[in-house]
């Protein structure tokens, strides 16, 4: 099958507990928005990563579906069966902050280690020493990279990692408020908080609200991802703006217009930090 | 054109504002989920519901895209034009919390009157008799519907309906919070606020933290939806979950397995109050 160039369906294919999370919704506005410059429309598909016949559910997919190309986010784009089902049917494949290189695939990277490493570094400038982290799920190739930049940072600075400070949060908010309140069970307690993502975050902050522990007075907290829920409470969370809106409109457009030179193949993605309330100089600072 | 009736492509067709937000995010993960029982997948596709094309471009779509049916959100799917186009090409068209009736689509139904009336009865009930209303977009059916089932509820309990009271706050969180700031520089206060949206009322939360009053000690809060947001913001906010994700799951069901009888063709959906912590008695009841 040599692919079907003049197709208008782009395919988009991701496990499934990433359908509705914050990170998906940024994503599926540029994904989206570049359907709609390039007059395609965006077939979504979720799988369960689990499952043994992933492959084959893929391969029968793409068989009966006439696309132009194909999307994936971590951690579908790491999974070997998976892009070969893809490569086999012909398409051509944009990965999405995947963590390995091929020779085969439009890779737009994200450098999620620099991106935290960044943060780090802010809440030292500030004057925190004693930083609590707050873990992502211990085998997402993004969490690991943030935990790594913050370890970097630290390193650098030569200040203490201290493993209990750093509880594991996972991604979503109910695994947040949990680690929230075993971080918050500890003596003496952290002056600044740096979580994995902003689901997390907001879980702290929700957690310090209810225990009459005010941000940014207390304690600082930063998140990640920049999405809308980190500019739906109060404070406003610090975070680091990974610009998945313009990655999802970039990853169509690599399917539309794949750029012919191997060094193009790979587009990275610039990081923001986003400053706003949640953070500032610790009380004795 | 008579269909494709074995086709495995469910499109979802709506206006490009509603990508992203939380209500688009609840209704995604039933029509995935909808999509995933049924061996389908989920053709996304927004427009610009003013541009003067619109069913053209929606004919386009459909005349190279082999549809099994088409979903159609409000208010995309009270544009008689685009029912014509869905119509043309010999299509099942379901839609999701309708305004109008029809004789040939297919129709989730969702009574926001009644839900608002529930809610606006909640407050009644706790003691209140000072309640806003933040009013959702002015042209928008659900807006209008939640007004209307809280004015009844009001009106029923020889409560005034103050204008002054009932500020226009759209659905998104940036209108709730100049929404917010006019109804906190009235005097004197009322002591329940009811939210046209739970965007909206996490705004309004957000501005009583920033200006020290609490909830729900000095007002009592809530909003409509039971989007992620109400779960995600201390305290979590009582609502009104009206299932989306059931609803979209619901609405792929109806494509695959359309109903013989006229009466079946409209399926009602149950709402439901949440109660959480920020509803309770007024400070002076």
């Amino acid at each position: 099958m040599a692919g079907n160039g003049s197709s208008h369906l782009i395919g988009f294919l991701c496990d499934t507990p990433m359908v509705g999370s914050g990170y998906f919704s940024m994503l599926q506005i540029g994904l989206i928005a570049g359907c709609h410059k390039s007059n395609t429309a965006l077939v979504v598909k979720s799988f369960d990563l689990s499952d043994p016949g992933l492959a084959d559910r893929i391969s029968a997919l793409l068989a009966r579906t006439p696309l132009r190309g194909v999307i994936l986010p971590e951690p579908i784009c790491e999974i070997p069966a998976v892009l070969q089902a893809v490569a086999d049917a012909g398409l051509p494949v944009v990965r999405i902050a995947p963590r390995t290189t091929t020779s085969t695939t439009l890779d737009i990277c994200i450098d999620n280690r620099a991106a935290a490493y960044d943060m780090t570094r802010h809440l030292i400038e500030l004057g925190h020493q004693r930083i609590a982290f707050i873990k992502g799920p211990p085998d997402h190739a993004d969490a690991i990279a943030r935990l790594d930049g913050f370890c970097d940072a630290m390193s650098e600075a030569g200040l203490a990692i201290d493993e209990a400070l750093m509880p594991t949060g996972g991604f979503d908010y109910a695994q947040g408020l949990r680690a929230a309140e075993r971080l918050l069970a500890f003596a003496p307690l952290p002056t600044a908080v740096f979580a994995c993502n902003d689901e997390v975050a907001a879980a702290f902050l929700s957690t310090a609200h209810r225990i009459g522990l005010r941000i940014p007075d207390d304690f600082s907290l930063a998140g990640f991802d920049d999405s809308p829920l980190a500019r739906s409470v109060f404070p406003e969370i610090t975070t680091c703006r990974q610009k998945m809106e313009l990655t999802g409109y970039m990853a169509v457009d690599f399917i539309i217009d794949p750029p012919a030179s191997p060094e193009a193949r790979t587009r990275p993605m610039q990081h923001e930090l986003i400053i706003r309330r949640s953070t500032g100089k610790p009380r004795s600072g």
